[in-house]
């Protein structure tokens, strides 16, 4: 029982990564089709809503350690399973990088030449974990992650509610309408990862396959924002939840 | 019970303003991106989806003074909870332009080189309220934004009506709808309010963080047209619900 | 009760033809923004549904003289209603268009200088009614009219048909749905009318209010092939679904 | 009763190469709007969806050899029922290819001048089957048709799961959204076919109309990828689904 739920977090994760970086590879190396903040946007959600699809009724679809981690704090999560869970999620994005790696290989190489670069015009470090756009400061970066990943939690809280009728029938849909809106308005801010499995796993991978460790200390040690800033902004939202949403009155309409 | 109406309508507006402003930002300021009016109308549909899926439940989800106040001209809305409503709308409002501004105000410095102005090419008051655009005169924004709201109006009655199965059961998902349709079809003639609150909470905001009084002047004193344009366009499309949809005979088909 | 048919069916039409022209003239007009086919596609579906969703359970949504004639052929809607709902139809796209040619004309006239032409770099007739694309011969614009109807007509009676759950329980989105693709995949072959009162109403409208009769006579009369082919392609439609979906036996999946 | 379910899956597949084929034209031959990955992807999408609608309640809407081969492995298809389905699969796309080129012709060769050719700028081949894009090399094809059509296997019978709610229910537009995902994140990696109807029936059609047998050793035989690999893809993703997700527990949310 308890593999099944490993392996459902993992698949979840791994398809996800591997939308997720497939778009933005796409965004990064198809040079003749147009670029298109509209299409991350609703790419992202569409992956996110295809992992929720396919892992959501074995093992909840967290997908996401922020996620995790809150439902442990607020919603009796079990905490002898929120190591296992945020395991198989790092891991499988780790394996989701992975796997589109080896299929865009030759595609990068044509476009950097085969010298791997983290940022600038020809980098491509960019395609499996978030950097900072170039106007972004830490302040900046770091609400950016605390308020999406707030927001996040917060709708997949209230849709999770009996009583928020039709919207708690529909709350995969609906988590992935809300993606896409969170990244349609504060995505640009911050390398937009609201999940540090998204962002840890494949920035694991590519340390490892040819980019080095400055992944990590690049532009100020960025990374340590996407990874850890998340996990306040999840617990801030369950948070606000639990103090405004949670003893629900019945609905006035 | 009347407290979480007030923090329901101020959490949904407050949400709906930070994403909606957000995307504005993101096509004024995000220069490598390319600009589409495709992806404002569905950030901005999908924006409001989150904030009724948010508020929906506690509140009925007006985020708007003009749905409060037809609601209650036609609709037995408790006329000591309007003032409430309004003051939660435009509060909620002002406080999601606040913090969006907090998040991007080293890119609005890049963009602008600190200069804060209203119109023009390096103007920025435009991520938070609505502006015409050059070639509207004040008819047109008039008209735009009362047959707009009546629209919205008109979709939100009817989509609330029993008989009007199966859209009453995704009336939120409908408004989204709506609001894409005809934020495309008609949002361009003007600024596209169609809601006091989303325009005089953030035209507040930005009259005191920088951009001055002129943000009301501006344009012939175009702020009262999103202000007040919408109410009438509201009022009239309940009118026009109440006169041929609201005494309806069961279903014809 | 025959005149509120009346009435939904005019408002109806009225709504799609105020959104789909308002859509094409933001295209043609609104030249600081991307021209794109994905966003005519995407808001003519939008504007489809939220007509539906307004007319749909008091006069069935027919929107659409072609349609009214196919159940009229194949489904006994009663003939004595027939005249009626056509008249509906016309009437409301005329007043569409009119409605928003009011409220745009500034900008027409400051993109044509107030000389009004039909087709051409400067022509404006396309905001409302359909001209043929450059490339476009008589056999492809009547065959894409036709192959284009009757795909609309066979998913309109497909789920109508009550074994084919659950699309039938969300015709209108799969309505909406359905007129995307087929704008997306056939629409630019013609110029994707559909709907002889989407194309009638507002030429009738164009023809007086400025661009004169040669709406009907340009381009070797291409006005017939919009106005008859789509009555054609439906009732074609319409026969495909009689002999092949309609004494359908049980499902078999 | 078997000739329904043969036009059924000639019909749906009819549908959908007709839509599919037409969205790559507009691409390809509409010069005067933008070109872009997110209106390939969502009228893809929403092609399969039609096509879906239409056939599914007669014939289940397999609409790809892939899918009935992975049935009858896995899930208890019938195995005379095979052929009859997957002939009527390659004919109807070879039907819709068909038809939408007599649509087409003049556009067509008003593009190249009547001089058809495979690939180049004024190469016309990739409106009806796929192609590999310039920077593909037999591995990237090969391992994106597999692991696509796998992703689009496991969705296909996860979201066919009793225990997986709301899913289950709107399994058809889950699988369009799915593939729309797909579409995005991994498909410009090779032509995108995950069906080899989808490729083999077009491809056929062009042989004999005019763009001769080269289309099918083009590339070193590319046209072999689109037509085996997602078969082998299928069979993977079914594996997968019967190995960790079939013998399911009841859910843990």
């Amino acid at each position: 029982m308890q593999y099944r739920q490993f392996f459902a977090e993992f698949l979840g994760t791994f398809v996800m990564i591997l939308l997720i970086n497939g778009i933005s590879a796409q965004q990064t190396l198809d040079v003749g089709k147009d670029k298109s903040w509209l299409a991350i946007s609703f790419g992202n959600g569409l992956a996110v809503l295809v992992a929720i699809c396919i892992s959501g009724h074995v093992s909840g679809a967290h997908l996401n350690p922020a996620v995790t981690l809150t439902f442990w704090a607020y919603s009796g999560f079990p905490r002898q399973k929120v190591l296992m869970y945020i395991t198989a999620q790092i891991s499988g994005a780790f394996s989701g990088a992975a796997v589109l790696y080896s299929m865009i290989e030759p595609a990068v190489d044509m476009f950097d030449n085969g010298d791997r670069q983290i940022l600038g015009p020809k980098g491509t470090a960019g395609i499996f974990a978030t950097y900072p756009p170039f106007y972004v400061g830490t302040f900046t970066a770091v609400s950016s992650e605390v308020i999406g990943t707030a927001l996040l939690l917060l709708l997949i809280m209230v849709t999770g509610h009996p009583n928020n009728m039709p919207f708690c029938t529909m709350q995969g849909v609906m988590i992935a309408a809300g993606l896409m809106a969170i990244s349609l308005g504060l995505g640009y801010t911050s390398g937009f990862s609201l999940n540090p499995a998204r962002d840890l796993g494949p920035r694991l991978f590519t340390a490892v396959a040819g980019w080095g460790p400055g992944v990590f200390s690049v532009a100020n040690y960025y990374s340590f924002i996407p990874s850890f800033a998340p996990i306040f902004g999840a617990l801030l939202g369950g948070f606000c939840y639990k103090l405004f949403f949670d003893p629900c009155d019945p609905p006035v309409l």
